[in-house]
């Protein structure tokens, strides 16, 4: 994986503007490395800047309709309907890790349908991949049986924003042919020592 | 078309923090009305901050490989094979008034490939329906065919992060049910007196 | 739009046998302009005959069950679900007129499920597409659903042939790529002075 | 096969308008029973006169670019696409005699790709496929290659309105129900004494 | 149909290792030719062993549940889902004895939904398809709605099996290109004497 | 994962005839474990002792044109098409270890066209899905492009022949619902001691 990280130019994190540089620098801390889609992001700073903030209101969030894991899980399950290697590595890995499961995040990848899940899950799944692949097949009493799980208003509009923004970053993915970061692929998949 | 602009709970953008409600005020004054997907998002301040922050990055810039209303008729095509009837109608008003013709939006809304375009962005919609729909099929020659028609490396990386936002966008848009506002069906219709 | 009427040649209609010349002759009285079908059509007076002979007795009806207003929104339900220029524009502007709604045509061609529409012309437009686009899905309960919502059996039957009939009119304009009158696309949206 | 030729009314040939009633029995006498599409229309007058003309106009002519073999061919390869059984089997039945060859409609009708066609009738079929299931798809290029093969303007026409009226027939064949007549399974399959 | 048999080299069956050779003779002589399936897999004598091995555990049984017959039409169904001439017509004429009906095999090659079929094989058909082509979609439910016609578990397995097989054999016949013998597109049409 | 093996009765394998039993306890010793395909299969012992002939016969083979580990990866590829989570997490362990590579079995799972390919693997691994989910689309030229590339004429048939198994067998795991052992996931991500 010698591959470079992005078919486009790739700028130096170190140049970008406050308080993005600090958010690259935060991540790179807590991870070890920084992930590449941070890297092939720099070069647009404008853009960069509104996609972590993005992702930060929707995925730093835990709520008792919707945790850190499962907000995970919705993105492994439509980054695979949309076949994008660095979503389902990179966010499969952030996946065991919140959900302390090693085998979870595979299962939803390929076929999410039979992955041992709370029936509150396969319905939040099941809803999410249509939203990804189908969207205009989402119909009112879908959001209801979310509702019916205990999903808040607010959790219900997370699971669309979620499915929205990772049919954005599955795009961005795809067209810049960002692989992910060696570090991802076996992360979360060790029992902690 | 009494009906909500959102399936969620509507705040009051007067209550929006600055800068984001001088960017709602500036909208409304322009176009004469609160756009709808204004009125949904402004629910979730820090995701219309984000959203909006990186729709402005990308739709209000002219290229000579991407004008303004070649940008919109990106949003036109994909928002048209996402079924979305927000971003058709209110990107179709748009594209009628930046390329000042009050046909080729629909045109490209019901039938891209049939539409009188020029080759290059005969290309450019081509490749950009296909990442809105079958994103892995996209492949690098694609990519080197808008090249070949004299887009910069900008201007590439800018056709797949429209198709990206309004993959989120029409997603938003399903969700809610965040319908047009009525201004938008008839805008750029009429030749101007 | 200066583009030809037809891939194929063109004849004067005023060749035509009666009564088709007065068929046409009707029709460009009517609405101030030959429609391109009928141009496109002209020089196969057999077909054209048969055509319009089809249309008439499937179109020109107004039943409790199935409005002509409602006919014409099969029409663009359906010719939308294929992609068709001509017949969602000619037809949607047909439909403005008929259904007195400048925004219903647009709302059913980009996204008819969330239209609004009577809970009978939802499911009508439902099973009209579904035989549009997977014919063999359509099962007897589908049939029996629109006659629980009050159409006769010469109700249900329109709505199938008159499904079938633009599933022919959509390929004849495909085919041929007859673009629709540039008078199509404004008729029916403004008020009536 | 005792069901009934249609799930909607079945009125008696014998009340029909000349020259209907001649066709009818016309087909009747040349085919030594009354084939069910024209049963079932029976009821509706005014469009089984328009199907038929329109069908005449198209089927019963022999060019040298387009034989009557082929034109049943057409029909075969687009209503198997299309799932239709009375369409494959009647229309089996006649290509079985037209074309002398026993086995070439199922081909046709199961994998028109493998079938012994000519170059010139494969890529008729291949086109003709194209447009019965995904009309948009089309090109220019498809029309000329069949131009290629030396059929004339009239020939590509045909090609198109065959696929198209077929594109109603098998629907109406869905809607109504219609099935094959049972003589239809057989014929052509036994050479001639 | 003087079309080799096979893209790929034919051995001659004398050669063939026991028992598969009396199990090559044995069908010859039943059937008064040697299928093509078994002369395209001569030339790989231990996949053929195993092949044929595997058919005749699951199609060589009657059980109230699920006949021979019935078994011969889930592969037709599926075969004919995967467009497979081989099988279509070759297990379409050993459905045709074993059923002694002449026209049911057709009928559910080409829209099984609305073949003169008993609730039971509607809905084995109806799994047995879904899983040929969409093998996610199968739920639990579908197997407990078998259940509930009356097929015990072996009858259960059965079907998926059978689909499985043909899954493999529909894909052998479409890389091999292997025609059915001429003899199979007649056998059991015509009443027997 | 204390889910059961398979939704069947699961069969002890002492109680397998020879040589199947051998076969069954051979495996069992070199991975340490026994794997669930040969679990869910032990009841019904013709039908497994076929399919692990078949499986021998094609992957365990080593040619120029087609490793061991080249066999695996369409394993993983097609199985990634058809959503089974069972060959795709026991296929891709057995890749890595075969491949020595602990990253490309994800990669081709996830997205074969980008992942790091030789040409001739790129090509495989292309006509490979396309006759896992659209068979009758495979062409002449897809096999002469895999001769091209020097695979030998055993070579090319193994390709089609390992898709067509791993079709069944993929349907037979999403039929039993059976599932991956939990050694899997892990094998071969970890470098050798």
């Amino acid at each position: 994986m010698s591959d470079p990280i992005s078919r486009f130019p790739v700028a130096d994190p170190a140049g970008l503007p406050e308080p993005l540089r600090e958010r690259y620098a935060d991540v790179a801390e807590r991870s070890g490395f920084l992930p590449n889609v941070f890297g092939a992001l720099a070069w647009r700073p404008a853009e960069a800047a509104a996609f972590f903030a993005y992702h930060d209101a929707l995925m730093d969030k835990d709520t008792p309709g919707l945790s850190k894991g499962d907000r995970e899980l919705i993105v492994v399950a439509t980054s695979a309907a949309n076949d994008c290697l660095y979503c389902v590595v990179a966010h499969g890995a952030i996946a065991r890790i919140r959900t302390r499961d090693p085998h979870l995040a595979d299962q939803v990848a390929i076929d999410w349908r039979k992955a041992p899940l709370s029936p509150r899950m396969h319905d939040v799944l099941e809803v999410a991949v249509r939203l990804a692949v189908d969207p205009a097949a989402v119909v009112p009493g879908d959001l209801d049986r979310l509702r019916g799980h205990g999903l808040t208003e607010d959790d219900v509009w997370d699971v669309g924003a979620i499915v929205g923004l990772f049919a954005l970053s599955n795009r961005l993915a795809h067209w810049a042919a960002i692989p992910p970061n060696e570090e991802f692929f076996l992360m979360g998949r060790l029992p902690r020592a």
